[in-house]
């Protein structure tokens, strides 16, 4: 075995001399011959049967010696450590000393603030009383004048039911006063019981689990590759909501992009809500999951400040992979009979408040003095660009000819590569589908505007949050619409968080044809409807498309746009005007008796059956909605009574929460109306496109009987 | 680090014997006397410092010597192993060469029939040929005449779009002809593009990617924990597809349930769909993270068909842990030009085809002949216990007092133990909120039938799912209503999978209180009505959420009930019969102007309205739906009318898509309607319930409004 070791050693003095001359980001030649001398002391070390000091998670007898490039990461890493080791300063003993009664202080906050509103998690605030010191007292660079100042660091606490000390730590980091802190959970108070940006220290909302590790890899991706700045992000996750699949996407990408400005903290507090975590105190499982993640693994006594001050150095002189702090720490820390305890989720402490305090005040040195230390100040951090993300323009008008055959999802990549080139901040994402979505367009014309999220919808829609967090960017997120139900809670929690992230679904419907119903959108537009402040876009043609796109760029909230698999005859004038919330009459005449409303390829359908109709001598008016939310009451209403109350509305979804209900909602207060409504009643099949659309009941034809028997009530 | 080793080794052997004394399943003594020679003399081996051979993935270096379960776990599989290096016999010569041949058939079958459907993935198929050929004609132990025969394996194609060689397999296997094959995509056809349960070999659709897993953990714990019997979960997962969370949860859960009877195998094919993946053929980097995840990982050339009989082999007779079959696969596997080529996901061969055929023929002994080999049948094994999930009852009525306070939440706890009761195969899953959605009730009673799944929803849904197959359990599963959202695209895959999961969400609305909006059900009622052929449940009360629980446990296809937090009276008697789309009356008379309808929180808003409104001499009548899905139009049209069409409708829910819409979609094709809907127009924020209720304007008071409003029209 030694002598295997030996020859790794060797083995790997030689590559990193080779992968030296190779990869010229790394550093200058005096770092190398340290490296080199360090791999030549291991190697005579090892040769003498000494044990080389393991150093902690560089797993040696692990290394993949295929790539050159990674051992001279891993080597170059391990100098750097060492090299920390001498530059790495403790923290004076006054210090550490502070840390900790800052510590037990926001522990008292956090108490004292749940008993004043009866509800919260004092225990959850308790195991990280120590991380939130280190943090806000020695690492985290803030600026208390401006707590979202773009060139600072960010903050993100993914387990957003421990709030009230992360509105502690900035109390007494100064922000506002601590007074406040008692009216956690008032109506009229923003220090609700989980965070959202309605506080001016918060970037996104959170409190749904598992979130908070996407939106800060966003955020890190953007300061890495967009921002190209010093501030870093640090993300606090739980040990329960570690169980979900969406922490693990996100650790994959920050792991896979090397995002080195990335600190992820795990609060392996051992307890869940209702029973022990599966894990529990494995930090070793943590630290081999976090290592075969890409992760930079540190375990560390979380309640201890010196190792968390020393885990986060590290953490920042970390190159090229991102740094996963496992801290073993316990729920209901320092509070007698409670910490480490069961059936303490999510309580006030109520009869045992007064005596924890007392236990807390007596752990401290001086129970009364305020904090003489605080946050550092980002002054010698590296500003931020200035961007401009508003009044963003196609930077050429839509150019088809009338009639031409051109699928919606086709122009939607147009008209993205067209607002790109307007605006440096335009940037997209997708899960995989870029052939399909036609994001590739972008990324075509622009490779560093593009961010490949692989397949994996929850990471991609929260790596677009962060990445829109601070202005920073114009995300566009795309795969194909029914995707998008896989992190319908990630959309829902982005209207809590403020985000003004645009999604693009494409292949909606049974027009996709034969591939079925697992990639048919028919439930997307009842989802995108339900977001608060949200804009739905369902574009019919390549103009209005185009124009979609230029409109949801400069929109606030979230904008939904529907984009069809088939092509569509464009049917808009290149210079046709569109505005959110109103639609347009794409057929009328002074006879009409029935007004047909659909979108997409069902406007077509509409179009087909309105000039059947009127081989029957029926004249039917049809509507193009453009935006389903917020959809045109007025024009619908208008055009409806002039058509007698009778209104058909035809889509390819299903019947719940999309353009018809949409369409009822508008009418609801109108008496005298009458609505036909064609959608897709059950799950589809494989089958040619138009095939389906007849056998689904969305067809010409079913329009026509649909108005004809509006006629005969 | 040699003398460590050693220290190990006699360490791990002293904890085998303590282990061995305290763990009644470790096997006869004769077998714990060879475990324990086999450690003596590898504590020899490395004592003489010869290296010990070491088995692949039993990372001996990273034992966690802190658990002696855990230790003797793995010396048991390391035993089991050498056994099986003695007992397992290659296949002979000739059926190693009719596996490859039987590869080489399905792949032309994959290429002609998507050559005759003009679309679909034959390069995706390719590379698990072997995979499918040693599965179906070595390993697999399944009855064609009764293709899911509750005794026999099961077989999951996570990466759906693999289905044209499924088929293929069963094909040839001999369940259908093979040239039926050609009816691939067809619209009269059950071959769909993606494989769902019309066809009567496939157990749940697949399709939307990362799905696969879940189902399989699902099936395979009812295999080992309810069935206890010898049938095996088979699961083949694509590399592009692994990048999904969801895939990571369900790895963790069959590996802290030590799911041994389960095996997913790793297509790593390196290329997704618009580029390549972001692992490739890092098979190492899948290695780690299988293990870290609690799997017994085996790396394999995912060609050679010996080496996956073998390895099919050692899953089967790995104890304790459920294996990974990380197969090394080329997408495109034969197809000259093809192989390993990017753009070529998702296409047919076109004018290649013929020239691909050819080439495979040539690598065929006898392109001619049928196989004379053929899937295991499963008569050695164990037969599953006959069960009827029919006629589920509560095992005693409700017992509550008219007025009595009790949460919805509550009675939904109290009517799972009674119909646990009534029926030993009503299991429960929850995400750690089972103390919050009260499902605790059931494991109370009966521990075993009770699957805690950790804060991982899309997990939890797609357990329940595989739990339901076959009909060997009715599958509650329970979280906070709005964490569903997190499971959408699971739940639109469970109806194509055609399940019968009753899903049941707590926490709906703002009336949860200062927990604020993260944790509010807003979208739920919304998200669960898209579903086709779901019901949606609204109890109000105890008695009728007793009874909602009865009706889901019988009701075929998804079954949604929702359920509050608050404390609500008891609104009807104990033996008040309840049906599925029938509504109740629960305040008229003669005299009536207006109809109210609410559910929940605001079914008891609407009666204290319809109280106010007395008291100015307005009578009104209120509904309390009962079920949102299907909804009682017939009721709501006849009472409607009876109130001269004025109608309120008011619930705790946005306004899209919940109880307000299907309202206004139950009377589309009414005249003479029109109706107020009042809803949670944005997202709300902490607060107390009642203020909330007032805030967003869903209070008796503003039902009052309403109402006067709609009097004036």
């Amino acid at each position: 075995m030694l002598a295997v070791r030996c020859s790794y050693w060797k083995k790997a003095l030689r590559l990193y001399e080779t992968a030296y001359s190779a990869k010229d980001q790394i550093k200058p030649s005096s770092q190398f011959a340290f490296v080199r001398r360090s791999l030549v002391n291991v190697v005579v070390r090892e040769t003498q049967n000494v044990e080389t000091q393991q150093k902690q998670c560089i797993d040696w007898n692990h290394l993949n010696f295929t790539d050159p490039l990674i051992i001279s990461d891993r080597i170059y890493n391990l100098f750097l450590q060492q090299q920390q080791n001498m530059s790495y300063h403790k923290p004076e003993a006054k210090a550490v000393q502070e840390l900790k009664d800052i510590a037990h202080r926001l522990r008292i906050h956090s108490i004292t603030s749940t008993q004043a509103s009866k509800s919260g998690h004092p225990t959850s605030c308790s195991s990280i009383a120590e991380i939130m010191s280190v943090l806000f007292f020695n690492t985290l660079r803030l600026n208390m004048k401006c707590p979202r100042d773009p060139s600072s660091d960010r903050f993100v606490l993914s387990k957003g039911h421990a709030a009230p000390i992360l509105y502690a730590a900035w109390a007494e980091a100064g922000l506002f006063p601590v007074e406040e802190l008692q009216n956690l959970r008032k109506i009229d108070s923003d220090l609700e019981g989980h965070p959202t940006p309605r506080l001016n220290f918060i970037d996104v909302g959170t409190g749904s689990l598992g979130q908070g590790v996407a939106v800060a890899a966003g955020m890190a991706y953007v300061g890495k590759n967009f921002d190209k700045a010093d501030y870093r992000t640090y993300v606090v996750v739980g040990d329960g909501e570690s169980a979900e699949g969406s922490i693990w996407e996100s650790l994959h990408f920050a792991g896979h992009y090397k995002l080195d400005n990335l600190c992820v903290i795990f609060d392996v507090n051992r307890l869940g809500q209702s029973e022990p975590t599966s894990l529990q105190h494995q930090m070793d499982v943590y630290c081999k999951r976090l290592d075969a993640f890409g992760f930079n693994p540190l375990v560390v006594d979380g309640h201890d400040v010196e190792e968390l001050c020393k885990a986060f150095y590290e953490a920042a002189n970390t190159k090229n992979k991102p740094t996963a702090i496992i801290a073993k720490t316990y729920k209901g820390k320092f509070f007698p009979n409670i910490e480490d305890k069961d059936n303490w989720h999510g309580k006030p402490l109520g009869d045992k408040a007064n005596e924890v305090i007392k236990h807390l005040e007596g752990l401290m040195v001086d129970a009364c003095a305020s904090p003489t230390i605080g946050p550092k100040t980002p002054t010698k951090l590296k500003q931020v660009p200035q961007v401009d993300i508003t009044n963003v323009k196609l930077s050429s008008p839509p150019n088809y000819k009338l009639g031409q055959e051109v699928a919606t999802r086709l122009a939607y990549g147009t008209a993205l590569a067209k607002i790109a080139e307007n605006n440096c901040r335009v940037i997209a994402l997708d899960g995989d589908t870029k052939n399909s979505t036609y994001s590739e367009k972008i990324k075509k014309d622009y490779p560093d505007r593009y961010v490949e999220c692989f397949i994996a919808e929850q990471n991609l829609v929260g790596v677009a949050i962060g990445a829109a967090c601070r202005d920073r960017t114009i995300a566009f997120a795309s795969t194909f619409a029914t995707f998008f139900t896989r992190a319908f809670d990630q959309i829902r929690m982005g209207a809590i968080s403020q985000t003004n992230v645009n999604f693009v679904g494409s292949h909606c419907g049974v027009s996709i044809g034969e591939d079925g119903p697992s990639q048919m959108g028919l439930e997307d537009i009842a989802m995108f409807r339900t977001i608060p402040g949200s804009t739905v876009f369902y574009p019919s043609d390549a103009v209005s498309c185009e124009r979609a796109v230029e409109l949801a760029a400069n929109k606030e909230g979230i904008c939904f746009i529907r984009t069809s698999r088939p092509n569509t005859a464009v049917l808009y004038k290149n210079d046709e005007p569109f505005v959110i919330g109103k639609g347009k009459v794409v057929k009328q005449s002074k006879k009409d008796q029935v007004l047909l409303i659909g979108a997409g390829i069902t406007l077509y359908e509409c179009l087909n059956a309105a000039a059947e109709l009127e081989k029957c001598g029926i004249n039917a008016r049809v509507i193009d909605p453009f935006t389903v939310k917020p959809l045109d009451a007025c024009l619908i209403i208008e055009h409806g009574t002039a058509c007698g109350g009778r209104v058909v509305v035809v889509e390819d979804h299903y019947q719940q929460g999309g353009l018809g209900e949409a369409v009822l909602s508008a009418l609801a207060e109108q008496r005298n109306f009458v609505v036909k409504h064609l959608y897709v009643p059950s799950v589809p099949r494989s089958g040619p496109a138009t095939a389906l659309i007849e056998m689904f009941g969305i067809s010409a034809g079913h329009v026509v009987n649909a108005a004809n028997a509006l006629l005969e009530l």
